[in-house]
């Protein structure tokens, strides 16, 4: 599964290890000898994948005045897939061997025999990718249904509902976050290419003629996204799909790319649909999908420009960016230089050591800053170990208690990544982890939001 | 579909009004005449429910040591389900009539004939409620997947997982949040019962002879969320099931119930689930899933308390329950009385009128509060009439810029409830607001948090 490795990163193998270990991410139903390509997200990895979608629906929904947000149902009328395109069109070329009968993706095998037995190969024939079941006990009346291969078309068939209900204006943008099922043939990777997974997708509806200048903006709005949560620069590109690649209802499409661990790969697609897609819904519900035009006086298609994110891949990327190894005496000092936004443990409080006497002044600093943030309380083994198991998981900052702070009411904070110690008062904690989290240590940019450059020294 | 109106309540026509018209929640697909049993959440609809999810998380995760959260897939190994007794027992018995060969639940009709044609029926058959799908391109090594009829599952096939890479000691539990899907013979009443829904579960592990006083603990907990989240205690109760009641894995159940407006119905169960399952999946999957006692220095299988609710329910009380009609002159003024940590928009925006002098100070304050909160920027129409369309939202604070204000740099807050107007500096906003939010109007409660008792006067 694990290919083309990208010099100098760190290997799929170590997340792997690393997100299993710490109970970030698990293979799914592993006690029965899990189901290929879906994984479950554990108690870190929820934290993680929770930041991730309020990190974008903070940029893309609450902090635009353009943006609102949507969560269609996985379960859509079946006609919905018809007018996309995706019953007719949303297949894979397979191949069958006529001597084992195992079946093959076309592309993969282009002219040569099975991989396996060598035996001849079937002409192609094509493949739907979508998951169907059947809704309704009633056999007659039972309606073939399809889990939602994209999250896109939720937003499409609620256009007029949005725009009665919000009395939106164009330009504005509809975001949705949610799952999507895929029946791939090829998966692997770990969450790279999973056959269930959760997308975060916008549609932005501008005025024909007004579409190349929005796409190029949100281009460069989406890519300064990734920047500003802390991933590095020279690790991301954007590619412009060539002519032939476009999907034939796209004017033009651009990938934001990341390199993974197993090379350059998309992280995300923005795309110029058109007016493809309203308008293949208007035709097929007889419904009428346009936008009535103040200045004009005239009713139009609006076209849509689409920045379609996958979240499981930001979670891979996020982690793959952050992860850091340093010698530390004999051994190597594992951290996870998350963006503290992204960390799925804010604060962590250790007491010095486990000791009843420090135990009511630790819990009393930890249920101070719960309310506001996640939080770890950790007694166990040495404070050295246990500040590696925080940088481990990315924890920007640990709060230790020690005996001096039963005098003084001050406690030590630590930081992730210059291990700078600094004492302050358990009255001032609060303010100083919230200075800390939530501008201080940032790099305010004009427009664009923030910027994260590390914790200062 | 719309039955046992509840006296003195709003109806749930009006319920559905609103929420088409405002966009909370639109009949999915509805451009196509809608998917059966399933329902979109618009642009207010996904923060309210959003946010019935973040506070549910809060008080179960965040603010707790000994809670830890999960998100495992839908799609799972399908042993889980024979483990779990689902593919066996999760069944509703089904009749069918030998004339119009209709379908019909069978406890629905029962000893009488076909309800529509009156013709004979046959004997009642199992049909079982779990969607079916298939993965994989290789038929002959397809597996016959189904999409999960609860998250429970998910938690116990994790339990080791989560055990080792947390290092949690009993007691302790596992929350999560997700979608889950049956094909309900009987659905309807807007989205108290869809064939999609969403679910909040816990499994809490605890010893063995402790369960009840766990149990206990739990019914009471989960009863006063709502408490505190604003749901009037006339409206809740707690139902024990009875003895010939309970599933055949439970040793206690209760219900939490509120008075919907189809009268009173479940809104959360609280079960005492034993060992049953892990001991399921311990004999099913062949691994060990035991715990070991540091202080007996023995293995033992922990028993299991589950809080399971219901988002989509949940979502519906509050609605139901904040929603207020008051005569207005001569009209009568809607006013969603939600908890302030529930409402979709915080803050709203308004330029006494739309004039070109008041956009610039109105845009600085709209976007000094987006960073912190979901803030709506409202300039059409009437002040009186903007004031109402917040009201109905549910927006507890409106902030009105009228011409006063670019002389004294002054604002006026209006709350929600009380009408009340008061002027504030812009500079000093964002701590008013913050205050009035998130302390100061509520009334706080030692052990279970805060309870919302409204504005003060």
């Amino acid at each position: 599964m694990l290919t083309e490795q990208a010099v100098g990163k760190v290997t799929m193998e170590k997340l792997v290890s690393l997100c299993k270990r710490r109970g970030f991410i698990f293979p799914s139903s592993e006690i029965y000898g899990s189901l290929g390509a879906t994984y479950d997200y554990g108690p870190l990895g929820v934290e993680l994948k929770n930041n991730v979608k309020k990190a974008w629906w903070r940029a893309v929904v609450q902090e635009r005045d353009d943006m609102v947000g949507l969560d269609a149902s996985i379960l859509m009328h079946p006609q919905t897939w018809v007018a996309s395109g995706h019953v007719q069109g949303f297949a894979d070329p397979l191949v069958d061997c006529k001597q084992c009968r195992k079946r093959w993706r076309a592309d993969h095998v282009k002219g040569k025999g099975c991989p396996d037995c060598q035996g001849e190969l079937t002409e192609p024939r094509m493949f739907n990718l979508m998951f169907k079941t059947s809704v309704g006990a009633v056999e007659d009346e039972a309606t073939v249904v399809y889990l939602r291969p994209e999250t896109a078309q939720g937003i499409f068939v609620n256009f007029q509902n949005v725009l009665t209900s919000t009395r939106k204006k164009l330009p504005f943008g509809i975001a949705q976050i949610g799952k999507s099922f895929r029946n791939e043939i090829t998966t692997g990777n770990f969450i790279f290419r999973m056959r269930e997974f959760e997308q975060m997708e916008i549609e932005y509806f501008v005025k024909p003629g007004t579409d190349e200048e929005s796409f190029k903006r949100w281009v460069e709005d989406r890519f300064n996204w990734y920047v500003n949560l802390g991933i590095k620069k020279e690790n991301l590109r954007l590619r412009q799909h060539a002519k032939d690649e476009l999907a034939h209802y796209a004017r033009d499409c651009y990938d934001v790319e990341y390199l993974f661990p197993i090379g350059w790969s998309e992280l995300e697609g923005i795309a110029n649909r058109t007016d493809f897609d309203l308008k293949q819904h208007a035709q097929h519900s007889g419904k009428d999908l346009s936008y009535f035009d103040e200045e004009t006086k005239e009713r139009i298609i609006p076209y849509v420009i689409e920045p379609s994110a996958g979240v499981d891949r930001s979670v891979l990327a996020f982690l793959a960016d952050a992860y850091d190894e340093e010698p530390d005496k004999d051994e190597t000092r594992v951290v996870l230089r998350l963006h503290p936004d992204l960390t799925p443990v804010k604060v962590a409080v250790l007491p010095l050591s486990r000791n009843e006497k420090l135990a009511p002044l630790s819990r009393e600093v930890c249920g101070s800053l719960r309310r506001s943030w996640m939080v770890q309380y950790d007694d166990a083994q040495s404070i050295g170990r246990r500040y590696r198991r925080q940088d481990e998981i990315g924890t920007p900052f640990c709060v230790t208690i020690d005996f001096q702070s039963l005098e003084d009411r001050q406690v030590t904070i630590r930081e992730r990544d210059k291990m700078r110690q600094i004492r302050v008062p358990v009255e001032a904690l609060k303010s100083t982890l919230d200075a800390k989290l939530n501008g201080e240590a940032f790099d305010v940019l004009p427009p664009g939001g923030k910027r994260w450059l590390g914790f200062e020294s």
